[in-house]
């Protein structure tokens, strides 16, 4: 188990609620799936804000479709990383799904974009 | 915005789902809920795990009952604090919630006491 943490712990990483858009599977992976998800409008740029987030979480998901129009949380602020060849812009947070226990993502109703607090 | 952070900052914050046993105000208090959370059993004492929780979201729920029986995030691994006079165990996630903006917890069918990943 992790050692206790600070707020000031706690504060450095962003998680917010994003609404997926799109989600397929990608040519040559049995794990991964794309997302298309969008963080509502950036204050920054006065623009939408959207990211392709690519996650091992396929095996849950038949039908990808099941997966739009779905708010859930993302870690929206680690380094993007690249995964077969496609960056990843945040990390789908997720529970669960080892053996027989039940996987679960983290549904919200908040706006996309809003920061977890 | 927060600046990017590792994959390490991220390990060190405990994010796990808890089912709310039961939610009471407090009294003197206008903000403050109290819950009883369940996070399933602990590995480490094989006992059941029920932390009490202190969260100030109150006001967005005229009946607290309606809290019972849900499974939402909690960060887990923040140092105790005490709020009138109550030790608060864990954190409640929640995101919106200012003026108009829609105020939502983050709901999981995860087992209580799985820690998100």
């Amino acid at each position: 188990m992790p050692e206790h943490i600070s707020i000031d712990d706690l504060k450095k990483v962003e998680i917010r609620a994003g609404e997926i858009l799109s989600a397929e599977k990608i040519e040559g992976s049995e794990k991964l799936l794309k997302l298309k998800v969008s963080f509502g409008f950036s204050i920054e740029t006065g623009k939408a804000e959207e990211r392709q987030v690519l996650s091992g979480i396929s095996k849950y998901f038949s039908d990808p479709q099941t997966l739009v129009g779905k708010r859930v949380a993302f870690i929206t602020n680690l380094a993007p990383r690249m995964m077969m060849g496609l960056e990843s812009q945040a990390m789908i947070l997720a529970a669960g799904g080892d053996g027989d226990e039940p996987f679960s993502l983290f549904e919200t109703t908040a706006a996309p974009g809003s920061r977890a607090h």
